[in-house]
């Protein structure tokens, strides 16, 4: 895949083109006086429900991949071969392993190895949206809270204390829980507390003394990492005894809408439709942790990512494709 | 150990032994109005907390397995070898495996290639029981819930369904569970519900679909396995949907404890205390099944079984030889 867009990209005089691992980043130097990234990710899922092999009825492109990121890539693509001289620099990006460990994501170690490549104003994620900008995004959180009891023989429960039952509540609170949804620039984040694993158990005679629950919790941009783990203990509080364990397993950070920012603002303005918030995680939190404003705008419905059915249609890709011309020609 | 136990029983002119695999069975032929079986199995739960080592300060032998049960086999070879000529006829059964999977259960297999072997008017298990009869033993029914849900992303869990926060109210009713506790020949079987294994769980992102547990019911005499499952699937009824599943992956009948059975009558009049339920599931359940009342009665803290500290004292081993030596001498 690297290698494909690479030798693309290399047919354009006007880019200056830079190979780091399996990622490709290709740059215009034409002294503008701002300058954007355009950025999307060249691994896909594995596949799922027989969709590895793509095929094309009518205007439809069917195939895993083919709205997250595909689609988004298409794009960006054509509009790097096609604007030689664009109102503002742009540096295009190309990169690997978004779909799994963060520890391999290709975007992480270009910031990593080689931050000068992605220094810019702002950034724009082409993750599938559905043409419509999703700004900002919820961070992540993921929680295992353990919790802890008394072995005892079945036959004589009231020797121990059984560590599954006390899930009990904690699980019906998690179940009760109601989504704080602050507005940030016009969007909502619904914020989430799922139970995504729960286990326990010694064996069958056995009353068991740990139990655990693996919470994923997104939280909005109006908190960070730790405000946000404050305030998941804060609810789940009245279930937890000094001695049960609450381990961060992972977390990473909210990225804010930052749609005052004129190149965003202006994305809006071409899209001519209304932002919405982005409710999952996506590396526009990595570029505004390292204080670049981004935003996500793709081609693509969102809702298809992953799924046995997904497909983009033409149509879509000509909106996204135009939206973004309009973008790049213009003086912001 | 069978081999031993088969040396020593084999020293006893007054005894028929038969070997049938790891089972040792030896029966006086005497023409008694009676007979009664003395049993107790060879094996050990493996060793836990260094109790490996078997070691004897004073008058106590410490070790995995002292109470459970070599302290009742140590009774019931020592009786074996006293007594030749008892009022009632004895059959001495040392069988294999009684504390693994019930399919390789030494007893078992007696039942199931040498029926005749084991036919008496009354059984004793040498279990360790402090010294007192423990009467009977409850049924045990382990069924496998598993809640369904729907799967979707976690940050859109409305298009889902969490499985595993299903969980919570059926776990907090299983944790209020009051105990049903009947009184049978004078004897209180309560009976436990206990979540003993918790599981579900798809992927950190992924809104769960299934989510089950493992409960343990130990039910009193007075119930049938089937009317066991019964009062759970209604205790449980308000939580379960169709798609449900309700597996039973294991169940045991349980015993009643027989105690008009004029030797058991007499072992309690010999015991000098007033008899309990079992709790637990033994095996007498097994003679019960094939028309044999039976009873527990041996030297040793049953609560001491399968802990580092196991241990029996040679007083409990001496009074439970003398109680068991009035009761084989006297003619009931």
């Amino acid at each position: 895949m690297a290698d494909a867009v690479q030798a693309a990209l290399e047919l354009c005089p006007w880019l200056t083109v830079e190979r780091v691992g399996d990622n490709v980043v290709a740059r215009t130097d034409l002294g503008r006086a701002s300058r954007v990234v355009l950025a999307g990710h060249l691994d896909t899922v594995p596949p799922v429900g027989g969709n590895q092999e793509p095929r094309v009825e009518d205007d439809v492109l069917f195939g895993v991949g083919a709205a997250d990121m595909k689609g988004g890539l298409a794009v960006l693509l054509h509009l790097a071969g096609t604007l030689p001289h664009p109102a503002v620099d742009v540096t295009w990006c190309f990169y690997a392993c978004e779909e799994v460990e963060q520890r391999y994501n290709g975007l992480r170690h270009l910031w990593e190895e080689r931050p000068e490549l992605l220094q810019a104003d702002a950034a724009i994620l082409g993750e599938p949206t559905g043409g419509r900008v999703e700004a900002g995004c919820q961070g992540v959180l993921r929680v295992r809270i353990t919790l802890t009891g008394r072995r005892a023989h079945t036959a004589r429960p009231s020797a121990g204390r059984n560590a599954i039952h006390r899930l009990g509540p904690l699980l019906g609170d998690v179940a009760d829980y109601q989504s704080r949804s602050p507005v940030l620039d016009g969007c909502t984040y619904a914020e989430q507390v799922q139970v995504v694993e729960v286990g326990g158990g010694v064996a069958a005679n056995v009353v068991p003394d740990r139990a655990s629950v693996l919470i994923n919790h997104r939280f909005a941009p109006d908190r960070t990492v730790h405000q946000a783990d404050e305030a998941l203990r804060r609810m789940l509080a009245p279930h937890l005894e000094p001695e049960d364990d609450w381990e961060v397993v992972e977390s990473a950070p909210a990225a804010p809408p930052a749609l005052g920012h004129p190149l965003l603002a202006r994305l809006i303005e071409v899209t001519g439709a209304p932002p919405r918030a982005k409710l999952g995680w996506t590396d526009v939190a990595s570029f505004w942790a390292h204080g670049v404003p981004a935003t996500n705008f793709g081609p693509g419905d969102p809702l298809l990512a992953h799924t046995p059915g997904e497909h983009v249609r033409a149509d879509q890709l000509e909106e996204a494709a135009t939206a973004l011309d309009r973008l790049l020609r213009a003086d912001p």
